[in-house]
């Protein structure tokens, strides 16, 4: 157990401090589509290199939905999620000391977090469509690693599946809400951004956590029709 | 049966959604590139997920392509068809949705749709030139998809050379008509874009449909040949 | 024998179509990124398609490496290098076909073909660089498929290592000169470009075919070692 | 020996030909995530084709701390890591000589050197900066490596995870210096950049090869926890 809580530690610091240090970093150079690569290869990385000890969640919002579709142990629930969210918040404090470093830095800027509405969605949209978007957006990537993870599909293949999903999904909407997902990502550098992305965390804690249970039983029922 | 048609109405509505999603919403970060690969990925995650379910085909030109190749059976052909269009609909309807929570959506754009000639192409091709083009690459897409899932190939790879193959299609052809090769998509997006697209949508069930027959009886001839 | 010759000219075709149509329709908005991986998804592609049928070469240079690394026939390289250059010539034509069907198509423009010298090649480099570079590139290409195809190597993966492989190349050298390392690419498309184009086709063929060769054999010499 | 010592030449020289190279010649082009996207792949097909001869480290870092990690001969530790140097310091005067025949190649540029400070670093990122970026991504890419091949891993699939892996990389700190992760790239350039970058190159010697042996020893804490 402590092997596994150590291996979503360090992994969900990958996450973070990768996803969201090149948004911090590079995102002028490498552009909405690098910044959506390296979140997915994040992942990619981590699933060949921790997957089979921990399972690779590195993310809340996967934990409870494996548990909701039958695929994690309850009691394992919060020990995982807690490690994750620790893992996710050194990252946040990793990037804040590397980019503190730099002159051009801005410690009221965005931070990579994640917001809704006029002032914290990059595009600007609603809380209604950021809330639409992150459920819809959690329930599929939940569906993918249920899929791609059964018995029935070539599980070797799971991670680069699983990986370039969470690719895809920042393709969607990185201009909606900055892509979350995952509440561990978004607490992660939250606690460095603005005050007003602090007030919307509570969007990205909700909104993943019930897509991805959502989005798990929706495989589970597909899975056992017929 | 209804276990499949679950699944493709499920991944079709991935496949517009996240595809047309990715043009929508973030064309101007992503670029042209960005949208090729979410199409493309659309179809990776989607096939480990659901390929062992219903076989993946998220598409009217695969479905009636894999049967006149000998591959998919006659009596399901008109069901998954339906379910695919269903699935492109109610993802386009989701995009609608989410879209009209952005105060710059414009609700006579686009909407990703796929045109011709001087309105409805993006660099103005002619219907000729897109007839041409849907064509080809619908051709070259089930050639590929015969290829890849024959016996003869390594199976667990055919997700990864079928989805990039999208991908790849998209790379050439996005500035000649926005990419179709599958009816279910530019239906999808057509009902709510301008009408001119409306007007256009015949070329794009006609053209992928054709083209895939003919790249899958081209296959099919190559592999029977000596 | 058909078999495989019919499977090379269609690879081929696709290789150009792809690769060159991604330059000439696309480049404007996929950038010199999405042409590179453009050209590597052909491969990749193709590969899982047909490279059981006939190894999917569709390169000329590919070929008389891979017979001077003593992997294939002296006696179908003939065939196998005419099928290429059919495929490739047929490619050019479906290209002009279709981009003369954009107001904007300039048929004296460049057509993505290959070339050297200040008037040739897009960053201006001399003959003697762009020599050397098809030189080095198409032998580490050849260096690559010999290993990737190795029975030492997973050879499953070897459509991805050897398409990636042609991205790579493509991402180092499009302002070098287009990117050749295949005669059959650089004569596909000379036909329909400038005539300076046409006059300049000498160096695409020899230098790839020389680097192949040299890359093939160094890869042997290497394996045998010790 | 001497097999393996020629493909770690070999491969060192592919992996600071192709990533320096494309950002020497190509990343006006191919933009920051083209060259991410390079240097990844040099290591992707490398691994894929030299893998089963010298294991492919192509980086004093990664041999030393695949010794620290318990997976590497201390014997053959000094022959690696003079090969891969000779192998990068060649690769750097090939691309010098490509460079020097573009009209436009200015000899004391920076030639894709790693560097810190107002005047070294693309953002003007503090010595302490690089050095903790530096540190930590070179930790996390051998944790990677040490997971990846990892009996417990998929191993077919390390080349993809690994190569990926340094894309990933790549899109995180290439503002912040460069990016090494790897003394052999470094050094291989460095002779051939304003003088500036080799007074400053002591920096990326010591903290890769630092952050590779943590990363090699997490790993294994890891693993044996419990």
């Amino acid at each position: 157990m402590f092997r596994k809580l150590n291996a979503e530690l360090i992994g969900t610091f990958w996450l973070v401090f990768g996803g969201c240090g090149s948004a911090i970093f590079a995102a002028q150079g490498i552009g909405l589509l690098g910044v959506s690569l390296a979140f997915g290869l994040t992942v990619v990385t981590m699933a060949y290199a921790i997957g089979p000890i921990s399972g690779c969640h590195l993310n809340p919002a996967v934990s409870l939905g494996l548990w909701a579709g039958g695929r994690f142990n309850a009691r394992e629930l919060v020990p995982y999620i807690l490690a994750q969210l620790i893992g996710g918040a050194l990252a946040g404090g990793a990037l804040y000391l590397i980019a503190s470093g730099s002159p051009s830095f801005d410690p009221m800027s965005g931070f990579a977090a994640n917001g809704y509405g006029a002032q914290g969605s990059p595009g600007s949209y609603s809380l209604q469509s950021v809330l639409l978007a992150e459920l819809l957006l959690t329930a599929f990537f939940l569906f993918i690693i249920m899929g791609a993870t059964d018995k029935l599909a070539p599980s070797d293949f799971a991670p680069l599946a699983i990986g370039l999903g969470l690719t895809l999904i920042h393709l969607i909407s990185i201009p909606i809400d900055n892509t979350s997902v995952n509440p561990a990502r978004s607490l992660g550098v939250a606690f460095f951004a603005n005050q007003l992305f602090q007030q919307q965390l509570w969007a990205f804690l909700v909104a993943p956590l019930v897509g991805g249970v959502l989005g798990a039983l929706a495989y589970r029922a597909v899975r056992k029709a017929d």
